[in-house]
């Protein structure tokens, strides 16, 4: 057998150093350019998309009773005519488990080997896989190659990381010797063994497929737990396509290729619902709406979930020493990838008194004019940064804030769609920006999926720094933010979203402040209401197996 | 501030060496030997117990309301006459959150110094908690220095050394740098901070009261979190000794005492619903009876539950050769502490056409003789073998046996008083074993309190170990056993039992077979009913504490 382990060995020792002192690194390359890759490959990675359109994708599962997928692209508004296999559950879970006690028994180093074969070979696929989440996620093409691509990866890589140190925490044997009373010495030799938990259903989302795919895919594999990938029924290619990866390598490591499975569906026939209530599933990896995320934490309480949902990540802006610079960072995350990340920035906080920038007095309205300001420049080239808006469902969301704002407010910049001449028909949307008071909290505490923001004037700094938090505890926060030149007030912010369970950035700029790094962001704090687990931290991984041991006196 | 961390720094480096090699150690004298202590040690801790006896209990809590307890020695019968303080449960959880920032803001290093420094003092009062846990869980004095002493006092240090390990998993801090396009590197200094879940309730069972006392409290309380200890009703006062001990050196350390609390209580009058109930409560740890532990499981979903309960801990004997030897280690089990360990091995497999032992073929009737006459060989002193009972219960459950053995299968040993020249009014029962058939397993399934086992006749070894196994994956499992020299058996045996999720000895004599030994046994597998977590690894550990973190542009 292919030692995949030795093979990727120097790759996954730097990914254990980087995740141990958290410096910027990545195993894999984040731009398109064909600088890097050549001319070739990225034109097969387009073609091989395009063969894909409007077929049966082979994929070839036990179990299988029909066809679906009904996936729409974004940027054209056609059908990608692609069906993936429709699944029996039962019968699916029945070949599962047919290959659960070899990859049980595998060694870690021969499961983790398979799992950078998988990570190293989607690599190879990036190009597909960036045209696959442009024309179902309806990213931009560079967001998709890197965003839901390498940097995705990176996040795989990283879990598996963390999965390996935690098993390698367990030694295989130990010699055990001691006197009891009289008797003389007592010796025993012990064997540990880890046990998986069982299936590890993957619940993926619209925008993001991969983001929590790989690294879930890792925490299970590696761990010794077959896979049920359930992509959104919007965005099932890129799933079927890290599935098609790793059932290859899985067969060529000599393994049962169901250990990882795709089920996809559509809207109007779900199958999430049969995965969760079978009794074989075991764990359930999931990323999406709060509302979603909150019914699983709450009615699978026989299995375990790790959810990654949203909140109303914000701003707080006390004081600056570079207000375009800072204006035009807020105004990237409103833009990039049309506020659709879970680290996009949705409330921003002003005080009503305005703050200083510099030694410059700087009014409520001019700050607030500056990231308008900022958003237009941004979208003087929107293709790149914005993409395209995943549903339909968030263009009625947009009317519903442009009404509110006759009401409610001050309508600071209305949405309206973008030209993209390559797609004239694709579905975009501009930011609407709202301005409110913290009187109308009740507007802007929620998650507003999609290209909606809110300026909110508050009384003071302080009353920004409480509201914010207040928010970020009570109804959830990826992403934070603050901005001020005041040491005083930057300590205070740092300990007021600490004690909200929130994770803070401050005084970003000059970088997409919506960046998460795999191996030095813990991602997602898991004490507010956006979700209940990091990606990536010992507690993701340390409860998928358990340990057994056998002892036996010589 | 004295440096609890580098006083025990030696004692905790080579807990964490024996964690990771899992040999032979401990860090805390299990002999009571005057030839260890001196005279004067021991004589001390028996007279500071005696001078706790009929009166109100040193300890001094915000939110008392009154007095409670009711401890009767299972011994003299008679009420120890401690009273303890009566809580106000949200009085008491307002003064324990007073002191949760600054335990929270104290580095990992000094919390498990505080953690190292209690267990220390601990151990400087296992005499006096002999004698407490003695004349309330009804343990010998040997089996109560050592069992519920300083192997309790063991695994409290490895729990501690897991969570440092997990902690220090986490870096303080990270340089990254990286260039995001043409706009020069972007350079951030980050904070990482681990911030603990909330209260956690530790509660605590009869027998052994600081069994999951010491590892729970360590966990907890290394990673950020108070500790609120809820002892059983009629084992108080083991656990009360510990809370002095913690308070007193949160106090020296110049931390909140109320940081470890005492919620006493009484079986008219219990308090656990109220701590379960309080929404500051984040963990319960839990030791105690399968039914309890299974309802904490499925009712407490908001927080994190960790359990060892019980199950029907099984004997298979394929074959053996040394009959004597093998006999006399089962014997050992169904006599220590009564069986009221949860290591206590219950239903006894053996086959109906006997077994080999040597060369010599042996019935199944000699065979269960055999373990018989080896329970009487054990019983000539019974006092620091048996102990006593905790529980009245127990002398009932015995006749039920009795009486269902005028219908079902055979007595083989009937059980009766035994005689203490100490204590003529201890409440004893030697062991009772009766002999049954597969047929009537629903006899045998479930965890039968105290001194009852049954010699089970199986059709073949094989369908002994399928019996065995059945009942562990299905009715939980804490220690199993195998005796047989025939290499293929064995290895089946142990893939069996692994199969069934539990763990597996084999062919252990010479030494208590009920002993589980802390920084090398994983006790507690966590894959059947007899409990979701294991005492101790990482996983016991990790979800404890959360990350957070602040980063900022440099």
């Amino acid at each position: 057998m292919i030692d995949f382990f030795a093979r990727h060995r120097a790759t996954f020792d730097k990914a254990l150093h980087a995740c141990a002192n958290r410096y910027s690194w990545t195993a894999y390359p984040e731009s398109p350019s064909s600088r890097i890759h050549g001319e070739e490959l990225p034109r097969a990675g387009k073609a091989r998309f395009e063969a894909l359109l409007g077929g049966d994708y082979p994929l070839s599962q036990p179990g299988e009773t029909g066809r679906t997928g009904a996936e729409v692209s974004p940027y054209t508004g056609q059908p990608l005519g692609i069906t993936y296999p429709k699944m029996d559950v039962e019968r699916l879970y029945s070949a599962v488990a047919e290959g659960m006690p070899d990859w049980r028994r595998a060694a870690p180093d021969t499961r983790t080997g398979v799992c950078l074969e998988i990570l190293h070979r989607c690599a190879g696929q990036l190009f597909e896989n960036a045209h696959a989440t442009m024309h179902t996620s309806g990213q931009s093409f560079i967001m998709a190659f890197a965003g839901s691509g390498a940097n995705a990866l990176d996040r795989g890589l990283e879990a598996l990381a963390y999965a390996y140190k935690a098993m390698a925490d367990v030694p295989v044997s130990a010699h055990w010797e001691r006197e009891f009373g009289k008797g003389g010495a007592a010796r025993l030799e012990k064997q540990y063994r880890l046990v998986p938990r069982g299936v590890g259903v993957i619940i993926c989302c619209a925008t993001f497929p991969l983001w929590n795919g790989y690294p879930a895919l890792c925490a299970n594999l590696a761990t010794g737990n077959p896979v049920v990938l359930k992509p959104h029924p919007s965005a099932i290619l890129p799933v079927a396509m890290l599935v098609s990866v790793a059932r290859e390598v899985l067969a060529e490591a000599g393994f049962d290729p169901n250990l990882v499975s795709l089920v996809a569906d559509t809207r109007e026939e779900p199958a999430t619902l049969a995965l969760l209530e079978h009794p074989a599933t075991a764990m359930v990896d999931f990323t999406g709406s709060p509302a979603f995320g909150q019914w699983l934490e709450q009615n699978c309480r026989d299995k375990l979930v790790y959810t990654e949902t949203a909140g109303c990540n914000s701003v707080v802006i006390e004081s600056t020493d570079d207000l375009p610079a800072m204006a035009a960072a807020i105004a990237h995350s409103l833009c990039q990838a049309s506020a659709q990340m879970c680290t996009s920035v949705q409330n921003i906080h002003i005080p009503a008194q305005g703050i200083l920038a510099g030694d410059t007095a700087v009014s409520f309205d001019a700050v607030a004019a500056a990231i308008v300001g900022a958003v237009e420049v941004h979208l003087q080239n929107p293709q790149v940064l914005c993409g395209t808006l995943v549903d339909d469902s968030i263009l009625a969301t947009i009317a519903r804030y442009r009404i509110l704002a006759q009401t409610h407010g001050k309508l600071l910049r209305d949405s309206g769609p973008l030209d993209y001449p390559d797609f004239p028909a694709a579905r975009t949307a501009s930011p609407l920006i709202l301005q409110l008071s913290a009187v109308e909290r009740e507007l802007y505490r929620d998650e507003v999926f999609g290209p909606v923001s809110f300026v909110i004037k508050g009384d003071s700094a302080a009353d920004c720094l409480r509201d914010a938090t207040a928010n970020a505890r009570e109804r959830g926060a990826i992403t934070s933010h603050v901005y001020s030149v005041n040491e005083a007030f930057l300590a205070e912010a740092v300990e007021a979203y600490h004690a909200a369970g929130a994770s803070v950035a401050c005084n970003l700029r000059g970088m997409p402040i919506n960046f998460a790094a795999a191996y030095s962001d813990y991602h997602v704090t898991g004490l507010n209401p956006a979700g209940n687990a990091c990606l990536t931290d010992l507690a993701f991984v340390a409860s998928r197996f358990r340990i057994v041991q056998s002892k036996r006196m010589v």
